[in-house]
């Protein structure tokens, strides 16, 4: 019989462990862009920011930095959401396909989601984190009937 | 023996997992929120998303949106660092009452906070405030005693 | 033998939780930092948070409060991620020397960004967010190359 908890041997853990830290390194992304966005546009958040930098400013609504920002803070309202409820669903024993579809929707709504919002695209936008809002819904609900309140 | 671990058999695990898939689907609740308010004042945030949506505008200071997204914020500042420290402190082995105290208060104070905010009422958002950080202080110092630097 | 898994008698997971709640009362650092930067400012996010407070404003842009709410928005982005990836990097069975190293050097990294941003002062806080992200870039890619996609 395969292991049931947190271990590598259970096929579970390790597709969530897989996909928690991609979609963590996707988010990571997004700090890089935000970075590449403000060296580009020469804008920073700071007056420290631009201290023998050039031609640079310290001003926060340069409006390609905020659509990064944007982006980047739904990233934090679902994803250490996803990150601690898939924990607790795969401790729920979960069918291991379906439990692989909750992940790899996720990760894919929130790479749709990250991709739209850099092109300014809708409905792929809404598409994405709608998907994934549902995917982390469905996992909340199936750990919520398993726990005792 | 009651197991000390990771698993639904062991009654403060189940209590934490239902009062973390609770307190995530609360904070789902104000991202539908926040959706709620930008249909009904007409205000988003991207230029794509009024396109095609009569009489919407892309504005970032509506001040109703404004304070769902300040209370988002402020779930974003207590409830991961809840859900991460709840798991932990289920591992130093509480007694389950005190646990589940520490869990119901929680739950119950990021409640207050929530709908105190929406309402615009104080002194009784501070109090949901102040009673969910200091039960996450709790559970946090007990973890730091149990663990090693 | 020593255990591999979750529990404080296994060292590395010791050194994480230890670590791990170290981290999160810095991160709550911020929170009283931010309240006690409000109330010696006068300035306040809400209409209901001034009420009896004589002399105080409700106004979102003030400098203080606005480099406070950035320091705690870049602990948003980096310190649940750490959490997430360090509890999969202790299932990875990592050699204790080198996870303690990474948890020391996140944390390490983490106070002196802080310290850094509300001091103003540069390179310090970039090095110090840099360090943080790439401990815990590290961690992820471990966990990635443990896990099955």
């Amino acid at each position: 019989m395969a292991s049931a908890g947190l271990s590598f041997g259970n096929p579970v853990f390790a597709a969530y462990a897989a996909y928690a830290s991609l979609v963590i390194l996707k988010m990571f992304f997004v700090v890089f862009f935000t970075t590449y966005t403000r060296f580009s546009r020469g804008v920073f958040a700071n007056p420290e920011d631009v201290k023998g930098n050039k031609g640079a400013v310290a001003r926060l609504d340069h409006p390609d930095v905020e659509r990064v920002r944007r982006l980047h803070r739904n990233d934090l309202e679902n994803i250490p959401a996803f990150l601690a409820v898939g924990l607790l669903y795969v401790l729920t024993g979960p069918s291991p396909g379906v439990a692989l579809w909750h992940f790899r929707v996720f990760t894919a709504a929130r790479c749709l989601h990250t991709l739209s919002y850099l092109a300014a695209v809708q409905p792929w936008r809404a598409l994405g984190f709608g998907a994934g809002l549902l995917t982390t819904i469905s996992m909340a609900v199936q750990v919520l009937m398993a726990g005792t309140l």
